[in-house]
Parts: structure tokens; C-alpha cells; sequence
């Protein structure tokens, strides 16, 4: 099925725009789950077990989990070996997967990254894939056709959520801000591959911290998915959220990472549940964003 | 050492700016290497086999080289593996290494890209590591203060070689083309940086495919090291490139990569040596290309 359908589907059955970040931490870990030593090999195991350990807690509640993939290639050939069984395992309980890997090159070396990550025929069986656009439209040509090629998708960068993004991406040029160029780019990538939903195979990563243009980048890219990271621990609010959602509730996902992964360490989650109970904890915390960000978005 | 002054030492022991790039591709081996099948596992194993020939074959000719990440991801963990050998057999030979990643991200996350590549102690062990400059001047810091803590450098995206590179880099904003802006930040993280050359741990990539922005960026960024991809197989012009050095031959390293490590398919070598002497083809052309920068750059 065309991914934006599939998220749509998802979206639809777990009345829930959340999508779970797995970045995993050693300094974050419950108790129980940390590494015996400081090898690479033993935190890549703590990491998979903590990680596959969210998945079970959220599955029911979310449709969608975005493994960042800095915080496995840290631990070398056995970090990513983990990242590899915890796409695995998100996949087996029929989530979505969106790898955070930021990656752009150009020419051959885009299709190679293409042909890693994106679709479930991809040795690393992506259902969609985070992208960088500094390399300019030529760089992004050969993800979006292998997306279309195997039913996955590109989120690109347009408005990051860091307080910094603006040092360039704000910058006025002739007709618009770089942002808004790059959005035209992404509007125009999303609207010639649209599927049953109304919206294309590529999306656009914009931040949460930025409410206004997030309202405004809603409207110039009527195709294209938002992935809108920052809500949460990073000071977005579900209510600035609503914009960028369309009328069924489909438009965006909305992405939480250390607000629901290390739940088990934040109130009110560390009182009610603590370390011992840290998958009640995550899945108290899933349902919790989920019931806020589906009443926002109107899945609910 | 400095990262900037080991470039330096590096280029004055082999009179030569060459960067040999490691990209290697099933379709292009030479038929002694040809994995036995499609499994990840045997391209893996091709693969190192290969980059360390490459290697044996360039090390008295050149001081640096860089492996492409994306080829290795594209084959998993095994992919991933082979790249921590080819990584530390380079080094075994005394080559230093920049790993081409273009990695980007914000916070602690683009902490953990930085501490995962960059440095003798970090798992992947690189000197070096390109970055993209998207997301902000923020996210930049994470890697040069790593950069700096453990003697290594970065390498940001300013002005790439391909035909859309200008599709945002050219952009006009109020003061500059937005590939200005990001050079102007370059060189201010590099003025910060400097060792006895003269020249900072950040540096830029700017193509040799445009000699008149590669004049330009050189006098704007003084303190910069450039990568300069582009020259041989993608059309760029040795004679072009001789803005980029300064007086005693240093300030840029120019990358080749197909033209090098595939020069047994290719004339004059592909003649001269054939499949069977591949090595003997990869050696013969980085002495080639060796002598033609040495040349240029006033290196010899």
C-alpha cells in the first residue's frame, strides 16, 4: 500500500498522530536494564532490549516509531547490528518505521543510501526515511523514486525545531525564506505521488517550536505529510499543533522521544510507576500523548 | 597532532593533495573480487578485500583517504563491519581518514554523530567527518567541539559538485548566495581552531566543478581546509584548482574517487594493466593524479 496511505491507516486505527522516538541513552536507561559494562556490545544489547521493550508497550497506541540513528552507529558494528533487530521487532508488531538517519549525497551515493534504507525489500527495511535538502533537487530525486518505487517515503528538512534553525533557514532569499523554498520543493515532490489519502510519499520535517510557521508551511505544502518533532520535552504544545492537521486528522505525525520512552524518570509517570514498571510507565505515557494529540488533531 | 597540521605534514611527505575515495560497488570490482553472490555478507567481504588492495596500493602516494558511508550502509551489518576494517587498516598504513557521512542533526544527538566518528577513541576512529549544514549553526557545534577535543576536523557542505548543487546553495539572501553565509560560519569555526599551518579543524567541501566559487571561497575562508570533490571522473580540471592552495602548497585536499580505485577499467591503465593487475592499475593512477595536483598545488 502507498505510504501515505499506511500512515492514514494508522493514523485512522490508533485515533492517535504520536509516533514514538527510540533514542536510546545508557544514562536514561531503568535500572534494570543497564549495560554490566561500558563495551559497545553490552550497550547495544542493553539498548535493543530497552528499545524492543518500548515497542511492546506502545504498539497498541501508536502507529508509528522513529529509531534515531546517531545513538546506534555510536556503538559501532553492535549498535547497529541492535538497530537492525529492533527495526525488526517494531515491524513484526506492525508498526511503521521512520528512520531519523538525516542523510543527502549526490548522484550513485544518494541511490545507495536510498536503496538501504527505504522499503521493506531494503536491507534495512525503512518505511520512510529522514533527508537532508542542502545538496539541492538533484539530491533528493533518487530517494523520493526509490520511495516511489517500493511504497516508502521521505520526510525532508524544512523548519527544524533547534533553536539555531533559523541561522539559515531563515534567511530571506528573492521570493521567500530558504525554508519556504525548500517547502515549495518538497509541495512539489508530495503532489506527483499522491495516493488515496491526498497526500505524497514525501513529507516535511517541521518543528513543533515553531507554531506560526507550522500553520503556514501546513498550507503551502497541501500534499506533503509534516513530521513535527519538538513537541514535549523540547516545549511544544498540543494545542499549537492543531494547524497541522487537515479535517480527517491526517496531515501529521507527531514525534516524542525522551517524554515517552523515559517516562519511568518523569512525573507523573516516576511517581505512579517508577523504574521497576518502566513499560507502564512508557505505555501510561503513549496513551496519556496520544488521547491529547488525537483530540488535537480530531482522530478523537 | 592538530588535525589541520597532520593534513598539512601529510601533504608535504607525499608532494600531494590527492584524497583517494573509497566507493566501492559490486558492478565495478575487478573479476578476481567479484563477491560469489548477492548476499550482503559476501559484497561485504568483497568490499573489504577491495578498499584494503586500494589502500596497500595508494599509501606511499597519498595521505588521506575517504570512505563513502553510504556504500557500506547499503549492506547492512555486515556492510557496517567491513567499514570498521577498511577504516582501521587505513590507519594501520598511516593514512589518515575523513568519512564521508554528511551527517546532521541537533543537540545531543548530533553529539552522539560526533562521538561516534570523530577521533582515535571514538569506535569508527575517524580524523575527519563531512557534515551538513542545514540545520543551523547549533547543530554545527557539537562536532567541531568534538572535533577539537580529540584532534580531529569536520568537513561542511558548502558548495558541492553536483549539477543542482545551486538549487538552494546559490540562493541570493540580503548579504550573500546562502553557500557565502555558510562559508562565513565556516571560517569563523575554523579562525577559532587554528594549529601551526594556519588553517582550523572545520573545513569546507567545495567543488571542483566550480573553479570561479573555489577562487572565491578560498579567499573568504583563509583558515579553511577544503575537500574539494569533482576533479577527474566528474569533470573537474587540475588546472582549475590551482587557486585553492596557498603559497606553500596547502589548503585543500581534492578528492578522486571512481578515476582511482576503478583506473583498471579505465584507459590509459585499463590497457596497461587490465583486471588481472588492478592494483598495479590503482597505484599507477594515484601516482598520475598525484604528480598532476603535486604540480598544481606547488607541492612538487
Amino acid at each position: 500500500m502507498h505510504f501515505a496511505d499506511r500512515l492514514a491507516v494508522g493514523l485512522r486505527r490508533t485515533r492517535s498522530p504520536l509516533m514514538v522516538g527510540l533514542d536510546p541513552r545508557v544514562g536514561s536507561l531503568p535500572a534494570g536494564l543497564l549495560p554490566v559494562d561500558e563495551s559497545p556490545g553490552e550497550i547495544a544489547a542493553a539498548f535493543r532490549q530497552f528499545c524492543c521493550g518500548v515497542i511492546d508497550a506502545v504498539c497498541d497506541v501508536v502507529a508509528v516509531v522513529k529509531p534515531q540513528l546517531a545513538f546506534f552507529e555510536q556503538y559501532g558494528p553492535p549498535g547497529i547490528k541492535a538497530l537492525g533487530e529492533v527495526i525488526r521487532h517494531a515491524r513484526s508488531k506492525g508498526l511503521l518505521v521512520v528512520l531519523d538517519g538525516k542523510r543527502n549525497d549526490i548522484g550513485s551515493t544518494a541511490e545507495a543510501y536510498a536503496a538501504a534504507y527505504l522499503g521493506a525489500e531494503s536491507v534495512w527495511q525503512g518505511d520512510a526515511l529522514t533527508v537532508s535538502p542542502y545538496l539541492g533537487d538533484d539530491s533528493l530525486i533518487p530517494f523520493w523514486e526509490r520511495a516511489r518505487a517500493t511504497d516508502s517515503g521521505i520526510f525532508v528538512l524544512v523548519k527544524t525545531s533547534n533553536p539555531g534553525g533559523g541561522f539559515f533557514q531563515d534567511l530571506r532569499t528573492p521570493d521567500a525564506a530558504l525554508y519556504q523554498r525548500v517547502a515549495a520543493h518538497v509541495e512539489d515532490l508530495a503532489a506527483q505521488s499522491i495516493g488515496d489519502c491526498g497526500y505524497g510519499i514525501a513529507g516535511a520535517v517541521v518543528g513543533a517550536t515553531y507554531p506560526r510557521q507550522l500553520t503556514e508551511l501546513r498550507q503551502q505544502m497541501p500534499h506533503a505529510w509534516l513530521l513535527v518533532p519538538g513537541y514535549g520535552a523540547q516545549g511544544g504544545k498540543a494545542e499549537d499543533l492543531r494547524s497541522a492537521f487537515d479535517d480527517s486528522g491526517y496531515g501529521a505525525i507527531v514525534n516524542s522521544s525522551r517524554g515517552i520512552i523515559f517516562a519511568h524518570d518523569r512525573e507523573p509517570y516516576r511517581a505512579r510507576f517508577g523504574a521497576s514498571r518502566w513499560q507502564d510507565a512508557v505505555a501510561a505515557a503513549a496513551n496519556d500523548a496520544s488521547e491529547e494529540l488525537g483530540a488535537v488533531a480530531g482522530l478523537r
